[in-house]
Protein backbone atom coordinates (compact mmCIF):
# COMPACT_ATOMS: atom_id res chain seq x y z
CA UNK A 1 0.00 0.00 0.00
CA UNK A 2 1.93 2.75 -1.02
CA UNK A 3 1.23 6.42 -2.01
CA UNK A 4 0.01 8.72 0.50
CA UNK A 5 -3.52 10.54 2.21
CA UNK A 6 -4.17 13.49 4.33
CA UNK A 7 -6.69 14.28 6.45
CA UNK A 8 -7.44 16.59 9.21
CA UNK A 9 -7.97 16.07 13.08
CA UNK A 10 -8.48 19.76 13.84
CA UNK A 11 -5.72 21.83 16.70
CA UNK A 12 -5.40 20.51 19.83
CA UNK A 13 -7.80 23.19 21.27
CA UNK A 14 -10.35 22.32 18.58
CA UNK A 15 -10.34 18.53 19.03
CA UNK A 16 -13.59 17.57 21.22
CA UNK A 17 -15.60 20.64 19.23
CA UNK A 18 -14.01 19.22 15.79
CA UNK A 19 -14.86 15.21 16.76
CA UNK A 20 -18.80 16.35 17.00
CA UNK A 21 -18.78 18.15 13.47
CA UNK A 22 -18.10 14.80 11.98
CA UNK A 23 -20.82 12.96 10.52
CA UNK A 24 -19.33 9.44 9.40
CA UNK A 25 -18.75 6.47 11.61
CA UNK A 26 -15.49 7.47 13.03
CA UNK A 27 -17.88 9.85 14.80
CA UNK A 28 -17.91 9.06 18.79
CA UNK A 29 -18.44 11.55 21.28
CA UNK A 30 -14.84 12.24 22.31
CA UNK A 31 -12.81 10.14 20.21
CA UNK A 32 -11.78 9.27 16.36
CA UNK A 33 -10.28 6.70 15.17
CA UNK A 34 -8.17 8.01 11.87
CA UNK A 35 -7.83 4.53 10.25
CA UNK A 36 -11.89 4.57 9.49
CA UNK A 37 -11.46 7.58 7.96
CA UNK A 38 -8.33 6.46 5.62
CA UNK A 39 -6.89 3.16 4.66
CA UNK A 40 -4.11 2.18 6.99
CA UNK A 41 -1.32 -0.43 6.30
CA UNK A 42 0.25 -1.14 9.80
CA UNK A 43 -0.42 2.20 11.96
CA UNK A 44 -3.46 2.01 13.64
CA UNK A 45 -4.54 5.70 15.89
CA UNK A 46 -7.02 6.91 18.01
CA UNK A 47 -7.56 10.58 19.06
CA UNK A 48 -9.36 11.24 22.46
CA UNK A 49 -10.59 14.36 24.34
CA UNK A 50 -12.22 13.42 27.54
CA UNK A 51 -14.16 15.93 29.74
CA UNK A 52 -12.95 16.32 33.69
CA UNK A 53 -15.23 13.77 35.32
CA UNK A 54 -15.46 10.90 32.98
CA UNK A 55 -13.98 7.76 32.65
CA UNK A 56 -13.34 4.97 30.40
CA UNK A 57 -15.34 2.66 32.83
CA UNK A 58 -13.99 -0.64 31.52
CA UNK A 59 -10.87 -2.32 31.35
CA UNK A 60 -9.40 -3.33 28.42
CA UNK A 61 -6.33 -5.66 27.31
CA UNK A 62 -4.68 -7.01 23.88
CA UNK A 63 -3.39 -9.99 23.12
CA UNK A 64 -1.07 -8.82 20.08
CA UNK A 65 -1.23 -5.17 19.35
CA UNK A 66 1.15 -2.91 21.34
CA UNK A 67 -0.31 0.65 22.23
CA UNK A 68 1.57 4.02 22.83
CA UNK A 69 -0.29 6.48 24.31
CA UNK A 70 0.79 10.31 23.82
CA UNK A 71 -0.93 11.99 26.45
CA UNK A 72 -0.88 16.31 25.12
CA UNK A 73 -3.23 18.01 27.10
CA UNK A 74 -5.48 18.28 30.61
CA UNK A 75 -4.35 15.88 33.67
CA UNK A 76 -5.76 11.91 34.46
CA UNK A 77 -4.49 9.14 35.94
CA UNK A 78 -3.97 5.94 33.73
CA UNK A 79 -4.31 2.56 35.32
CA UNK A 80 -1.76 -0.31 34.36
CA UNK A 81 -2.66 -3.78 36.29
CA UNK A 82 -1.77 -2.73 39.90
CA UNK A 83 -0.68 0.24 39.43
CA UNK A 84 -2.72 3.94 38.68
CA UNK A 85 -0.47 6.53 37.61
CA UNK A 86 -0.71 10.49 37.04
CA UNK A 87 -0.61 11.31 33.47
CA UNK A 88 -0.46 14.81 31.73
CA UNK A 89 0.51 16.72 28.77
CA UNK A 90 4.09 14.95 27.59
CA UNK A 91 3.23 11.27 29.40
CA UNK A 92 3.99 8.60 26.94
CA UNK A 93 2.85 5.32 27.69
CA UNK A 94 3.76 2.06 26.18
CA UNK A 95 1.80 -0.71 26.95
CA UNK A 96 2.60 -4.24 25.79
CA UNK A 97 0.04 -7.72 25.62
CA UNK A 98 -1.90 -8.55 28.10
CA UNK A 99 -1.62 -5.31 30.62
CA UNK A 100 -4.76 -4.47 31.55
CA UNK A 101 -5.73 -0.55 30.99
CA UNK A 102 -8.23 2.07 31.97
CA UNK A 103 -8.01 5.76 32.28
CA UNK A 104 -9.88 8.70 33.58
CA UNK A 105 -9.67 12.71 33.23
CA UNK A 106 -9.87 14.07 36.64
CA UNK A 107 -12.37 16.03 38.20
CA UNK A 108 -10.30 19.42 38.53
CA UNK A 109 -8.80 19.15 35.27
CA UNK A 110 -8.76 22.45 34.04
CA UNK A 111 -9.30 21.50 30.08
CA UNK A 112 -9.91 18.13 28.74
CA UNK A 113 -7.95 14.99 28.60
CA UNK A 114 -6.39 14.96 25.47
CA UNK A 115 -4.29 11.89 23.84
CA UNK A 116 -3.25 9.73 20.53
CA UNK A 117 -3.31 6.35 21.41
CA UNK A 118 -1.21 4.26 18.60
CA UNK A 119 -1.50 0.66 18.00
CA UNK A 120 0.50 -1.75 15.66
CA UNK A 121 1.02 -5.07 15.59
CA UNK A 122 3.42 -7.56 13.77
CA UNK A 123 1.11 -7.95 10.40
CA UNK A 124 -0.65 -5.34 8.59
CA UNK A 125 -3.71 -4.37 10.73
CA UNK A 126 -5.85 -6.24 7.91
CA UNK A 127 -4.28 -9.23 9.17
CA UNK A 128 -4.92 -8.72 12.84
CA UNK A 129 -8.67 -10.03 14.02
CA UNK A 130 -9.99 -8.14 16.51
CA UNK A 131 -7.46 -8.83 19.56
CA UNK A 132 -8.96 -6.33 22.53
CA UNK A 133 -10.58 -8.13 25.50
CA UNK A 134 -12.61 -5.67 27.44
CA UNK A 135 -14.07 -6.19 31.22
CA UNK A 136 -16.49 -4.14 32.24
CA UNK A 137 -17.26 -6.22 35.67
CA UNK A 138 -13.74 -5.10 37.04
CA UNK A 139 -14.50 -2.29 39.41
CA UNK A 140 -12.31 0.85 38.55
CA UNK A 141 -9.11 1.55 40.82
CA UNK A 142 -9.85 4.97 41.95
CA UNK B 1 7.30 -7.81 25.00
CA UNK B 2 4.69 -7.57 27.50
CA UNK B 3 4.89 -5.26 30.10
CA UNK B 4 4.60 -1.12 30.51
CA UNK B 5 6.67 1.97 30.67
CA UNK B 6 6.36 5.77 30.69
CA UNK B 7 8.32 8.44 29.60
CA UNK B 8 7.76 12.32 29.77
CA UNK B 9 8.17 14.25 26.26
CA UNK B 10 7.33 17.32 28.20
CA UNK B 11 4.60 19.19 27.14
CA UNK B 12 4.13 20.56 23.36
CA UNK B 13 4.68 24.32 24.45
CA UNK B 14 8.10 23.27 25.99
CA UNK B 15 8.94 20.44 23.40
CA UNK B 16 11.99 22.28 21.67
CA UNK B 17 13.44 23.43 25.08
CA UNK B 18 12.24 20.07 26.66
CA UNK B 19 14.23 17.64 24.20
CA UNK B 20 17.62 20.16 24.87
CA UNK B 21 17.48 19.17 28.57
CA UNK B 22 18.33 15.60 27.81
CA UNK B 23 21.62 14.49 27.61
CA UNK B 24 21.47 10.55 26.15
CA UNK B 25 21.66 10.04 22.45
CA UNK B 26 18.18 10.76 21.86
CA UNK B 27 18.84 13.98 22.24
CA UNK B 28 19.29 15.87 18.56
CA UNK B 29 18.35 19.71 17.94
CA UNK B 30 14.40 19.92 17.81
CA UNK B 31 13.75 16.07 17.71
CA UNK B 32 13.61 12.98 20.10
CA UNK B 33 13.20 9.28 19.07
CA UNK B 34 11.45 7.58 21.92
CA UNK B 35 12.57 4.23 20.84
CA UNK B 36 16.18 5.60 21.92
CA UNK B 37 14.66 5.91 25.56
CA UNK B 38 12.60 3.10 25.94
CA UNK B 39 12.58 -0.15 24.28
CA UNK B 40 9.59 -0.85 22.11
CA UNK B 41 8.21 -3.71 20.19
CA UNK B 42 6.07 -2.74 16.90
CA UNK B 43 5.82 1.14 17.24
CA UNK B 44 8.45 4.16 16.74
CA UNK B 45 8.28 7.63 17.12
CA UNK B 46 9.97 11.18 16.66
CA UNK B 47 9.04 13.93 18.16
CA UNK B 48 9.76 17.02 16.35
CA UNK B 49 9.76 20.66 16.91
CA UNK B 50 11.83 22.63 13.85
CA UNK B 51 12.05 26.63 14.39
CA UNK B 52 10.55 28.90 11.42
CA UNK B 53 12.65 28.94 8.15
CA UNK B 54 14.40 25.21 9.38
CA UNK B 55 14.08 22.27 6.49
CA UNK B 56 15.31 18.96 6.48
CA UNK B 57 16.76 19.90 3.72
CA UNK B 58 16.75 16.26 2.55
CA UNK B 59 14.27 14.08 1.13
CA UNK B 60 13.82 10.46 2.18
CA UNK B 61 11.55 7.51 1.39
CA UNK B 62 11.29 4.23 3.43
CA UNK B 63 10.84 1.01 1.73
CA UNK B 64 9.02 -1.13 3.97
CA UNK B 65 7.81 1.62 7.06
CA UNK B 66 4.21 3.28 6.80
CA UNK B 67 4.72 6.39 8.58
CA UNK B 68 1.92 8.90 9.87
CA UNK B 69 3.00 12.53 10.68
CA UNK B 70 0.79 14.22 12.96
CA UNK B 71 1.55 17.84 13.25
CA UNK B 72 -0.01 19.55 16.34
CA UNK B 73 1.65 23.48 15.88
CA UNK B 74 3.04 25.73 13.40
CA UNK B 75 3.21 26.31 9.65
CA UNK B 76 5.21 24.57 7.46
CA UNK B 77 4.93 22.55 4.12
CA UNK B 78 5.54 18.51 3.43
CA UNK B 79 6.52 17.85 0.08
CA UNK B 80 5.38 13.82 -1.02
CA UNK B 81 6.55 13.19 -4.34
CA UNK B 82 5.60 16.24 -6.59
CA UNK B 83 3.12 17.39 -4.48
CA UNK B 84 3.78 20.30 -1.91
CA UNK B 85 1.03 20.65 0.80
CA UNK B 86 0.83 22.82 3.72
CA UNK B 87 0.36 21.58 7.06
CA UNK B 88 -0.71 23.02 10.30
CA UNK B 89 -2.30 22.11 13.29
CA UNK B 90 -4.17 18.81 12.97
CA UNK B 91 -3.23 17.60 9.42
CA UNK B 92 -2.41 13.83 9.77
CA UNK B 93 -0.46 12.61 6.67
CA UNK B 94 -0.05 9.08 6.01
CA UNK B 95 2.77 8.06 3.64
CA UNK B 96 3.08 4.45 2.29
CA UNK B 97 6.82 3.03 1.08
CA UNK B 98 8.78 4.51 -1.88
CA UNK B 99 6.97 7.62 -1.46
CA UNK B 100 9.55 10.83 -1.53
CA UNK B 101 9.27 13.07 1.27
CA UNK B 102 10.77 16.43 3.13
CA UNK B 103 9.20 19.45 4.93
CA UNK B 104 10.06 22.91 6.40
CA UNK B 105 8.32 25.26 8.59
CA UNK B 106 7.45 28.57 6.68
CA UNK B 107 9.69 31.53 7.61
CA UNK B 108 6.60 33.23 9.00
CA UNK B 109 5.18 30.63 10.90
CA UNK B 110 4.35 32.23 14.37
CA UNK B 111 5.55 29.03 16.65
CA UNK B 112 7.93 26.38 15.56
CA UNK B 113 6.26 23.40 13.31
CA UNK B 114 5.78 20.97 15.96
CA UNK B 115 4.89 16.67 14.82
CA UNK B 116 4.64 13.69 15.70
CA UNK B 117 6.00 10.91 13.30
CA UNK B 118 5.25 7.25 13.74
CA UNK B 119 6.45 4.45 11.92
CA UNK B 120 5.73 0.54 12.00
CA UNK B 121 6.50 -1.71 9.49
CA UNK B 122 4.70 -5.41 9.07
CA UNK B 123 7.78 -7.28 11.32
CA UNK B 124 8.87 -6.01 14.80
CA UNK B 125 11.08 -2.57 14.76
CA UNK B 126 13.67 -5.25 15.69
CA UNK B 127 13.73 -7.11 12.52
CA UNK B 128 13.23 -4.47 9.74
CA UNK B 129 17.04 -3.26 8.99
CA UNK B 130 17.37 0.34 8.44
CA UNK B 131 14.69 1.08 5.40
CA UNK B 132 15.01 4.24 4.80
CA UNK B 133 17.32 6.18 1.93
CA UNK B 134 17.84 9.59 2.14
CA UNK B 135 18.43 11.64 -0.89
CA UNK B 136 20.58 15.04 -0.49
CA UNK B 137 21.04 15.63 -3.98
CA UNK B 138 17.83 16.48 -5.00
CA UNK B 139 17.17 20.27 -4.68
CA UNK B 140 14.20 21.27 -2.02
CA UNK B 141 10.77 21.56 -3.56
CA UNK B 142 10.13 25.24 -2.62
Amino acid sequence: MSGYEVINIGALDQWRAHFGGFTDKTQRQGRRVIEQSMDMQFIGMSVNAMAPGEQAGYWHAHSEIEELYVFLDGEGEMALDDEVLPVTAGSTVRVGQHVRRTWRCTQDSPTPLKWLCIRAGGESLAEIPTDAKRDTQTPMPW
